[in-house]
């Protein structure tokens, strides 16, 4: 077998790509990964998830957002919070965790080539490299290649005053009143985190209503937090345009014929797939009008031996979904038999609270006519809500009224990412609500909410 | 029925008397609790579980401690942390507690005696309260009077430089070097957190070994990182006197011929049952040296109408299990069927840093000859851990290595006490490691360790 010569080639090298490549290799598989040296683990490392979920955890930190209801809303660790501080921070992480994936690969006898991939035919990458083109020949194809924040012809970002969310991580120094511009997860997180800093926040969305996914509860509660810390929502509200005053100051325009000043504003209306590099045309294969990929139900595209997985395929383009969609994808292309329930998936929005879910929300269950049953419990009723000061969060669980089985967890406020899965594991090997009532946990723990609530819940019964 | 008849008198407001009192009265059996007004939710939140976590949050918050690997071992964020800070903190937690537990007890039409018990024959209690003494009859008796301090006659303590864990959190300023003798549960957690606030620890004990109900790994990780910090362990010595020295210091002296200087002394060898002036010997219930109620596997004591739980009957006296206690207690009592399972009771520590199991340990395993394989997952492994800065903690699963059903889970660490109730879940609805192998988990989340212990162990076969 030649040099160039693979089972598998993997375009990125972000979740999708790094745990393809990995299910692949230890299947015996010879794969080689294809990015650019700088970008080894994707924009979840680099510009995504990573960097903003340790810029979040600075935030709450130094702004002594977690400690509020105990020493007062004043209270600050430190008086000016310096973006030097959060970089710092956040470099270290990135650095860190880069060296993991490296690790990772390395240790699987990944090979990883550094350059920009081009398809030159169906089963052959062009590479450019930085000593010149490289040509990679393989049976399977999986493309990884991921987003970037999306543009838009009205609104010129300038990267100082009006940016996306890859710019506002390189921001000096931190707006007094900000505009975030498309409510999706991204535009969400950096919102709350704004308005926890302090910032005046004005959230516009041309949408109605934001994060549908969740449950209707979850997302009110999220909106009443945001709001009562400062944040201001238009929705269904479009902008036109983007101004800049003579104070040096940002106005965005809208089509109602409001303006909204601020001290910068934030672009977050969706991403857009490093697709336009690839020559998919070489290949047959078609991308949306936002560079994405369709796929089918096994990550194929239309070329049956062309896969493509991760925040390139779209929703919900979350790091933990994109990492199971590669594995996935490398198990199906070399028949390794793969159960993937997609219905126990779990889904993280690192908003201030933050918010998790797992099964289904209540208006999921109302429109296919399953009647439910509800529990809740407050973190302020848990002893270790009120340790921690979170008098915000809460835990409802959704279960059927006869059969008792668990339908849906839902979840905000600290440690919602975490819990969450405690919720997960009864749903996924069929417990009852009755599981939380027998189950003795930690005292005192946030865990302990799901007994309350199911004492809660099963009260109405 | 007379006014003071009732079919449940609880002794005490603790843990273990709430839960009993609850389950009777869902029941819908009329109960009566006694209790000082003053001790209303018991030991647990007026000097033992909620003072003590508090007072732990506090510090790992206003130390700085959990950001260390990322701001250097001296970044503490007020120069000074003083005792005012810690002691209003917990001060609020205590209040609201308080509230919790007394309207929870109302809710439920459950009758408070503010007062202090003893037996006057095998069906009344004699109360002295207040306004005189009161005269209640029961059914049923509980007794879950809980424990204090217990105290040495070699080592007398003045409150001020000697000390026992209820006298230390009232105290003023901060011992820079700290004797502790005895490392039990409290001791630990005690010693701990005086090395995270930057106290030199002396930790004394008579056993060779401390916490033996853990995993010895997990112990020694413990130790290692206690040292680490700056504490000495002297184990397997007894401290014979305490001196004062002619600079106001503590000096502990072993058999063994050594001397530990010392700002304070705390005693942490045990807890005395609060079983004195219940005069047990009217309903001939006797008592062992720490003056704990024996009580068979349905709590009842020698006399079937009466029960004693939670600390009062010893190991393992946490307010979790003190809970379950009391909830079975009530319903063995009134004849509910009540499955216990004390194999999947989850136990934790919140030492600095909090350990956490479920399950049996290496050694049990080893001992009931059952073969078992290891996964582990580092934290630093994880990008959560880095994201926290947490270099230290681990999860390890034991697993069958045939039925691959998982016997054991351990987690050191950040959100232990949390996270170890997903393995729980696994655990009790007799899932395998391959479930974590196969489950999409929230990124990034500590709970992701399961995953990687899953495949870290899964590797080993």
């Amino acid at each position: 077998m030649a040099d160039n010569v693979y089972d598998l080639a993997v375009i990125g090298s972000g979740p999708a790509g790094q745990k393809a490549a990995v299910a692949a290799a230890k299947l015996g598989k010879r794969v080689v990964v294809v990015d650019r040296r700088e970008m080894i683990g994707g924009a979840c490392i680099h510009t995504g998830t990573i960097p903003s979920k340790a810029l979040r955890e600075a935030i709450l930190y130094l702004s002594g957002f977690r400690q509020r209801s105990f020493y007062g809303r004043d209270y600050t660790l430190q008086e000016q919070i310096s973006v030097a501080d959060l970089a710092s921070r956040v470099r270290t992480v990135l650095e860190r965790e880069t060296e993991v994936v490296r690790t990772q690969l390395k240790r699987n006898r990944i090979e990883i080539v550094d350059g920009t991939a081009r398809f030159a035919d169906p089963h052959a990458l062009d590479v450019e490299t930085p000593s010149g083109r490289a040509i990679v020949h393989a049976a399977q194809i999986l493309i990884a290649c991921g987003t970037r924040p999306a543009r838009s012809p009205n609104i010129p970002l300038d990267g100082r005053r009006a940016m996306d969310s890859d710019q506002l991580l390189g921001a000096e120094g931190l707006p007094k009143q900000m505009i975030v511009v498309g409510a999706g997860v991204i535009g969400l997180e950096y919102a709350s985190m704004l308005t926890a800093l302090g910032s005046t926040v004005t959230v516009i969305d041309q949408r109605p209503t934001i994060l549908d996914f969740l449950d209707q509860e979850m997302i009110e509660a999220l909106s009443y937090h945001m709001r009562r810390q400062g944040a201001t929502f238009r929705l269904g509200e479009t902008v036109i345009g983007v101004e800049h005053d003579t104070r040096g100051r940002v106005v965005a325009r809208l089509e109602s014929g409001k303006t909204v000043p601020g001290d910068a504003l934030l672009y977050t209306v969706g991403r857009q797939g490093n697709t336009d590099t690839l020559d998919l045309d070489v290949v047959g294969i078609q991308v949306d009008t936002r560079g994405r990929i369709p796929v089918n139900g096994t990550y194929q595209t239309c070329v049956p031996h062309i896969y493509a997985a991760g925040d390139v395929i779209g929703f919900p383009a979350l790091a933990s979904t994109s990492m199971e969609q590669g594995r996935l994808a490398a198990c199906h292309m070399f028949g390794l038999p793969c159960v993937s329930r997609p219905e126990l998936l779990p889904y993280g929005v690192f908003s201030v609270p933050e918010i998790s879910m797992v099964g289904r929300t209540e208006q999921e269950l109302t429109k296919a006519r399953i009647p439910y049953e509800v529990g809740v419990a407050k973190y302020a009723e848990l002893a270790r809500g009120q340790i921690i000061g979170d008098d915000i969060g809460f835990l409802k669980l959704l279960f059927h009224p006869e059969t008792r089985q668990v339908l849906g967890v839902h979840v905000i406020g600290e440690g919602a990412s975490e819990i969450v899965h405690i919720g997960q594991a009864v749903l996924t090997l069929g417990g009852t609500i009755e599981y939380f009532r027998d189950t003795v946990f930690n005292y005192p723990t946030l865990a302990e909410a799901y007994k309350v609530a199911a004492l809660n819940g099963l009260n109405k019964l």
